[in-house]
């Protein structure tokens, strides 16, 4: 992965405002090998998991849930949540459009699986 | 370092409640070898750099200024700071007080000299 050379400074809404389809992640920032994303969601995505690596989610806009094996963990607006690697989760924004920020590492997969995944493109 | 185990969710404005000293990290989460730290600003930090890192900032609340040799950038709350490794730079903290989200790796002292750093410790 080529390095970060300079200082970047990104406006999340400036970004969000850029896109509009759901659940297709874009690349906004790299952090060593890391990749800062932001999602826009509605409805349900696909019960994965990530057995190499844990997951940074950061609510930015709206009300989101996410559902584990044994029950959902509902993340609003200022909260951060950490989805350890290994854990089945499936990610949904059931009471409207959800914000997100993302940090996962260069290349991983949404679904799990880059066969089914849809990747994450540069913004 | 120990592997996160159970998904964790964290209130940003709880855990800033917390503590009120400034240029203290404070460990809120893990992301793989990462740490997320929070941290309050009040006036300037030092002039520093890692050499093995970049570094993710993320302002919270109040106007923050990033030092660089060749000029300040000013960050505002909903804005992201990528600071690329091996780039000098100074926080400052000059308007006011500034809560940050901060994102290192694991014992990366915020000085960029273990010798001269304020520990980030778990809150």
């Amino acid at each position: 992965m080529s390095q970060v050379a300079r200082p970047l400074k990104v406006l999340l809404d400036q970004k969000l405002s850029q896109f509009d389809d759901t659940w297709a992640p874009k690349i906004i920032a790299r952090y060593n090998t890391n990749e800062v994303r932001l999602v826009k969601a509605e409805g349900e995505w696909v019960w994965h998991r990530h057995d190499e690596t844990d997951e940074l989610f950061l609510i930015l806009e709206g009300e989101f849930d996410m559902d584990f094996r044994d029950g959902t963990v509902v993340v609003r607006p200022g909260e951060l949540l950490i989805v350890p690697r290994g854990v089945e989760h499936r990610p949904a924004a059931r009471r409207g459009q959800v914000r997100l920020l993302l940090i996962d590492p260069a290349g991983t997969p949404n679904t799990g699986d880059t066969r089914t995944a849809t990747l994450a493109v540069d913004l």
